[in-house]
């Protein structure tokens, strides 16, 4: 369904007001409803580890691990290497290249100290956790490449993912080949909720971590955030992914389209977006979308078989919204309200939109940036906060697996200059064995000025 | 009550495992016994908002606001700066001047876009948050100015300060000068968990804020945990303040009981353990902290007055450990496992020790770096997380009060280079309107060629 308004109408009514948690701000985020059930799946994986792992799996995943085996094996990795055609291994190889490349960037290095006043050096050293796990929805790939890479390049010395095994009781191969590549340094064949509540509390096998990353369904993302409370700390909740686009006349309606259709494709909660001061984009954007549910055109024009058709007809039945404003500030405004996990901007003056943006994930600039490229290839993360959690969280990155501890280090005459300073605050806030602390260090010297 | 083990004969004590979660480790940070009445305060709040803000101000501050004024008036301000004597004054401004000097050097800077391979541009953005919130305890200035200046230098627009109200119905004045001076844009004479959920949910007068910051007792503390299931952001769980000292034969005994004895200061439930090598610095250590008790001697020394003593024979009573190792890599052992919020370093080769430390809020190094220091002047935070969550979170900063949006900006060459990279992935994860958004942007392009 594509639904078409003003931004002003959209914002207007009643329907779209944040208060009242309706569809396009709330984005379908209602963990309500599976937070029961993913509570009695960790209380289980708590109390009975391993074997509650192999009865969920059973349960919800509907395989029987052979031998009982939760772990993937040394030799399962090297069978799957060996079965992954090569033009699949390169492009595994390219994406982790790029993506190592820009979290490198971002890395923030080592220690430093510097001196800020005579005898006052202060600093930051930064720390790898120690061990971190990681969620890999099953066949996701990309997501094994997004999350581990980051955490390799923290120096985290224990990397953990988990995946659901697929019906074979084997998880995904292109999978496993990508996360031993990225760095991995174990793999366990589990999915869902009762994989975090195993990352989270240990089993006879798994590992305790210390953080928990990584996108996954409702049920995965409601054990994160119920298993914060037992002192995990989570990269940020996800929900279904999203697109909101900002364009004016200059964008290719046919590019916007194509890339609303593929949000789609994520499932039937996921939004896409469209924002423009463009009446004529607006339209051309609605014609292009529908245009696909029309199966002869499209096979006439060559764009798919009959399969893709059928898939896209169903796919243009999501959420769909176009909305017009006046003018690009407007869409501007309500884009930060949104706060997006994926903006496109394709307007004339992209960098004047920027400025003004607020709240996104990621962005996308001009014609040639599709989301689909950033999913896989350019190297920037995509695991991105989504449902408006772009507001407070920025998304998965190196700083992720990292700590920083400051560093202080006065010699006397450093203390000297800043003593009277403490003493006094020690004195207005009562904390008088802090100021005897400070003057201890002067004491003998200021006797001996007194003999 | 000064404890002494060897470190071993601590880790190897059942009543000193992590597990057993008793006081060494655990550091008494058990909220179960104030969560349903913190729950119910929060509840009322959310519900009848100023009216419940004045009935728990009037219940736990046991003060009834004057004109039901939950906000300090700007004329409140002025009065409070008249009203600071000169030295005062001078002392907060020195001290918010060393802390705007770290924080500045801390602040990772606007927006920045590279280009990682031809026609591929990445880049950062870095955003403010819009509201904060950041919760003061009575008294204590120099949290206001920890909190404060590093949202200021973040930019963020609004910065909400919370503070309890003393018996007169008024905000403490230094407080209020302190806040005031960092930038503060509004303050409330609201304490304790009600002030906590007034952040969270907004009142008729408090504004709702996106993060909380900020130093509390148990009840701030389990109201902000609480609270992060609301959509909630806190800075970390805060429990009573710690320090841990690493101590060779290169130590003053001296200067090391005095900051034990600062500590306890805090509160009886904060910690103060002495680790070393040398068991000639743990029996000087032992000896002065118990002179302490000893009121003639200090008096004789001229160290403090009746009152001062009858306060450290009281303190002296407080969680002291003394723990000696047979070396200072067990010390090290012990402290990372530890994770203390504060860390003093008093060895020959302290950056050789600090190589090796993970887990420890902020590190003091060296004979004149006592824990008060930092606590008002150096110019580093001393926000800091303890209870062993240093193992997870760095202290206040800058970046606490800042998201990032990641930039991505191709152009048609740049994603024609990673156009088979994505296309081949998504094939492989099965996203088929993903690959087709790519390659509709060469479409014409190859019905040129054929043609």
């Amino acid at each position: 369904m594509i639904r078409i308004r003003t931004i002003k109408e959209a914002l207007e009514s009643k329907e779209l007001e944040p208060e009242s948690e309706l569809e396009l701000f709330s984005r379908n985020l209602d963990l309500s409803a599976v937070i029961p059930g993913v509570k009695e799946t960790i209380a289980g994986v708590k109390k009975r580890g391993d074997a509650a792992l192999l009865e969920y799996t059973e349960k919800f995943d509907r395989v029987r691990l052979k031998d009982k085996a939760i772990e993937v094996e040394l030799e399962e990795i090297e069978a799957a290497k060996m079965s992954v055609d090569d033009d699949t291994f390169r492009s595994i190889e390219a994406s982790a290249t790029a993506i190592r490349n820009f979290h490198y960037r971002q890395k923030r290095r080592g220690a430093w100290l510097e001196e800020f006043s005579p005898g006052v050096f202060l600093g930051e050293k930064y720390v790898p956790f120690d061990v971190v796990g990681a969620y890999v929805p099953k066949g996701y790939f990309s997501s094994a490449l997004m999350c581990v890479i980051p955490a390799k390049i923290a120096k985290v010395r224990e990397i953990v993912v988990c995946t659901p095994p697929g019906k074979d009781g084997h998880a995904d191969q292109v999978t496993l080949v990508a996360a031993d590549l990225a760095g991995a340094t174990r793999i366990f064949k589990i999915g869902g909720a009762q994989a975090i509540a195993a990352l989270a509390f240990g089993t006879e096998t798994v590992p305790r971590v210390q953080k928990v990353v990584g996108p996954g369904n409702i049920y995965v993302t409601a054990a994160k955030i119920a298993l914060r409370e037992e002192g995990i700390e989570i990269d940020f909740p996800a929900g279904p992914s999203e697109v909101l686009i900002i364009a004016d006349e200059t964008a290719n309606p046919e590019f916007i389209a194509a890339d609303m259709l593929a949000q789609a494709e994520h499932g039937e909660s996921s939004q896409a977006v469209l924002l423009t001061d463009s009446e004529r984009i607006a339209a051309d954007v609605e014609r292009e979308i529908l245009a696909t549910a029309d199966g002869k055109r499209l096979k006439a024009k060559g764009e798919g078989n009959d399969e893709d058709i059928s898939q896209l007809q169903s796919q243009y039945q999501h959420q769909h919204w176009i909305l017009t404003g006046a003018s690009i500030d407007e869409c501007i405004e309500f884009a930060n309200k949104y706060a997006p996990e994926h903006l496109e901007i394709i307007v004339r003056s992209p960098l004047e939109v920027l400025k003004s943006i607020k709240n996104a994930g990621s962005v996308f600039i001009g014609n040639y940036s599709p989301v689909a490229a950033g999913d896989y290839a350019t190297g920037a993360n995509h695991v991105l906060p989504t449902a408006g959690y772009a507001k407070l969280f920025s998304g998965l990155d190196v700083d992720h697996f990292m700590h920083r501890i400051t560093l202080q280090w006065l010699d006397k005459e450093g203390l000297r200059q800043i003593k009277n300073v403490v003493v006094r605050s020690c004195k207005v806030e009562g904390m008088e064995a802090h100021a005897r602390s400070v003057e201890k260090r002067f004491l003998h010297e200021s006797q001996e000025r007194q003999q």
